[in-house]
């Protein structure tokens, strides 16, 4: 298979974009990476805001450049505000990603993002167990971890791009962004990044923050992951252990 | 206008009295500031508490020195157990804070805050466009961000601060401190503090201790600002990006 | 008294034990310690998830191996839940731990704590006051912080984890770790633990994996205590306040 790659002027272009256009973006996000989401969104340039009530989610997601939806700690509660956030973003013609967050082994969240993948988010993003468990194509991953690789989620991805009109992205060891007719790789990272909680979801978040830059979308996107990756790579080499990659982390994406 | 300022020598004597009364605080704040708020008051020797269980929260604010009422992810049942630990503080004569996180865009948390404000928050802390919000001239910032500087705000700061007899901090480029009779200015910090998430929420905490302290009580909150200023600045230089910054802001205030 | 005392041998296989086994772990937990939980599992090697939603976190307490309650901050709608996952977990035979953060002052929690000591919790983790709370032979804390020394608390420790058949952690500067009829006592660690926030709130996560490890498991548990109060000690000589001892313990712990 033939996929697109991507150029360091390419990366640092939208890295450009998201300073200049600083996205205001709504988070609805699951309890454990709130803190560290917002400070991945401030780093790199953009705006980050969580609001939850659900009058205010709804009014909130028509304002923001982009919506965040991210099933991590999912209630009965949160999934009433998500909705209504989802309706008005779509409303008024406001991109909005999904990252569900272990989907497949949970039936709560599975029939939840079942329902909003419905609704054609502009963009998706989750490891390969959850890519696949949404197509329908796997159960799922053990908790938060993918039991596969970006390259068993590949066809999957392709084909529920498609047919819900989205982009998918599948993150991993490589992570590809596709549209189902176009597909893009981007090599880097390292594997340190799964062992500390939410790059994956800060990932989304800046994903989401992509879908309102102007320009290629799917490249946009795509850029965004290298950015991340670059960072952890930058990290890895500056840390001693996973507690500094934290800050590292976030000091590579700021500068 | 003539404003107060404050000295070194007041600074350190408000320093001293956080480690030696070590006030117990009761932080009923949102979602993404919880961990860098407790670290924040533990770090100026301080004890912080989230207890938000509406029962809970109306018997601990009788208990605790001070109590925080922030509303950045504010939802209906949190609201009933602020509104139960804000009779409880007032009935125990002690002090509580408002941090007005976003009002004025918001209608939810803003017909929330105006309720809050005619129960006489001792202090409300906000940024210079929450502050003209908040007095009903101005529509409020972008997200959580100002589109005022402190000084637009410091006349319907003063105008507001009279009428509900609080004291309100605008905090900013400038931070200003005014009962509407007596203006303290505090300057110093660096801008790459509000590109860190929590700073502001942090500040709002740390004026609540504040308020639980014997002396000068303008001037304990006026030299609140000022060490958490010149924390950020001793961090900015310390720091590679707002990453690091994170770990050296505690630092200095811990020291 | 005799306490029985642990090797560095013992210590390290522990440590092996968490790498090769990488437990999946249930957090239940407070708002303030969620993203320093889940990173202090993954320093040392196990998997955390966070499940809050009813159905879903009865669905998921039988598929992780280990679960972990923490009453921080408890809400009638986390009750609920965490009662569901401990009636699930013990029908499936998987480990819980209890966490009682200040029991005793607060009503609400102390009677959800007293309910769930009868559900013979696998081990429970506190601090003196918590603990001496928890058996009815005081008050409580001051909030969160312990007002007695472990060696206060320890013969009601002992009664308690006989007659509910449990294993009892009390930390403080010396940690005890008894099933009633054994008792091992942890040494070293250093007072800035305590100026940080989560780090008792870890160690209960890091102790309910350690139930989830073969062998014996009231020694699995000490060598976990003693595993957090060496990365103190390391963090600690490395770190220049309490911002930098954050990073510096999960580095220690993922060394």
């Amino acid at each position: 298979m033939q996929f697109e790659t991507i150029s360091e002027t390419q990366i640092s272009k939208t890295k450009q974009l998201f300073t200049v256009h600083s996205p205001l973006i709504h988070c609805m996000t699951n309890d454990v990476v709130q803190t560290f989401t917002a400070n991945i969104l401030l780093a790199i340039g953009c705006s980050p805001a969580m609001v939850i009530e659900p009058e205010e989610a709804e009014q909130f997601a028509a304002i923001a450049d982009g919506v965040l939806i991210n099933v991590g700690t999912l209630t009965s509660d949160r999934q009433s505000a998500m909705r209504l956030a989802v309706y008005s973003a779509r409303h008024a013609q406001k991109p909005w990603v999904l990252d569900p967050v272990a989907v497949g082994t949970l039936q709560f969240r599975t029939q939840f993002c079942r329902e909003l993948l419905k609704l054609n988010p502009t963009a998706i993003r989750g490891n390969a167990s959850e890519i696949m468990a949404l197509a329908g194509s796997s159960q799922g991953g053990r908790g938060v971890d993918s039991l596969n690789t970006p390259n068993d989620a590949l066809p999957a991805a392709q084909a529920l791009a498609r047919e819900v009109n989205t982009m998918i992205v599948i993150s991993g060891e490589v992570d590809y962004v596709t549209d189902g007719h176009r597909t893009i790789a981007i090599t880097g990272g390292h594997p340190i990044m799964t062992r500390v909680v939410g790059t994956g979801c800060g990932l989304s978040a800046a994903v989401t923050a992509a879908c309102a830059l102007p320009g290629d979308r799917l490249l946009n996107i795509a850029n965004t992951c290298a950015i991340m990756k670059q960072a952890g790579e930058i990290a890895k080499r500056n840390c001693r252990g996973t507690g500094s990659f934290i800050p590292e982390f976030l000091d590579a994406l700021s500068q």
